[in-house]
């Protein structure tokens, strides 16, 4: 997915003092872990045991609008309001751990669980690094 | 738009220790504050004074999306993960007031500028109420 | 809500050939019914028979994320692109009558059910009469 | 971005009938459409000749909208709503289009808008393509 290089590149204003690999990488984190944690609850929804994996589908389902919001907010470089980016990275970084925690808890069980477990560490750990550069 | 106040009174669970009119009145505030800001931003868009309005625009949308992911998590009350719910208030009151400033400052000329900033500050202090109860 | 009458009263181009009350209504019903199936949703997911529920809390989960779709370019009078709002408003009833459908199975043994299931149907007709003026 | 194989692979109940890899094709060229008119909408905003580039914009947000519902219903798999799968990828597909159209008015001027009607080419034609296979 070279497209988000080329659209930080192509930017009239450029992306300011952010780093331009490190957002690159939250934002593909971003993408990656909407579609990844979308995809689980459903996955969850049709096991034998979706009673014992309510905890996970709903923090699924609320880790995929954070991270919706979030590489949305990501996309803008025409001027920053305040500090709205860094809270919605932190609200992004918390919402992922959270959710790589009650993934995990199934990864032995459920293939999908493990694989939006590393989606979701992975993002937690991109937002981690771009509020360091905040 | 009762609906509110009957899905909270119908849920299994309850709302656990949430106030419950403090809750309803600040979903029904995002959902009209997502549909505000989309709509202010299209009318800003439109105004042959379109090149003064660009940080008004950019707020909007960012406004926006930020309702919208909090108003889908506010809707879950099956179990709250740590501190989302507050983070995503804290986001959502601070896009809320910046965005509010942003179209007070446009008010006099552009009616919607003036409908959204009042939209905007109904959301903000909905979303500190809300705070101030977790 | 009367915050969309005065933004669409508002908006510099103003709504073209579109019905003003029809246009409104549509707005406020698909608003409502991303609110309302989000939370049924998460109702479901926490009711012991959440087993006999899966087909009802996906087809709530697509419900919402339509109608967030379809109130998002409602709200936007500057051009329309070809048929995008007819395909949009199409996609909008169909999802919401399976909605209705799938929640009135369920409506007399949850609460929850039964007000989705009539959101889902106000919406319905909300966008059937929306697209007959089209 | 090699979850989406991931995900698709470990889901319970498979992806039906649907070929993998084109379903596979579309939720990717989605979730690059949803980025790449985010940011080409904001870039367009602080274009000097923004006043020529309204169209572009709000073809722009349409665009993103639809993709990212298009993405989200693309990621459940527990059973069809009748056409709803059909319809989205319909919407989706014309959407994408017309944004093609409008960013390529702009190519030569704008090397944001070159790189996003590529992406809305590649999504239109990963729609139409799993739209063939229904």
């Amino acid at each position: 997915m070279t497209v988000v290089s080329e659209m930080l590149r192509t930017h009239p204003t450029g992306v300011g003092d952010t780093d331009e690999t490190i957002l690159k990488n939250c934002i593909l984190a971003c993408l990656e872990c909407l579609y990844s944690c979308t995809a689980c609850a459903d996955a969850c929804l049709v096991e034998p045991s979706v009673a014992d994996l309510r905890g996970c589908i709903r923090t699924n389902l609320d880790c995929a609008d954070v991270c919706d919001a979030t590489v949305r907010v990501l996309s803008r470089h025409t001027g920053s309001e305040g500090d709205l980016v860094r809270r919605m990275l932190e609200a992004c970084r918390d919402i992922c751990r959270a959710c790589a925690d009650a993934c995990e808890r199934h990864a032995e069980m459920h293939l999908h669980c493990e694989v939006c477990a590393l989606t979701c560490r992975r993002c937690q750990a991109a937002c981690t690094e771009l509020i360091a550069t905040l």
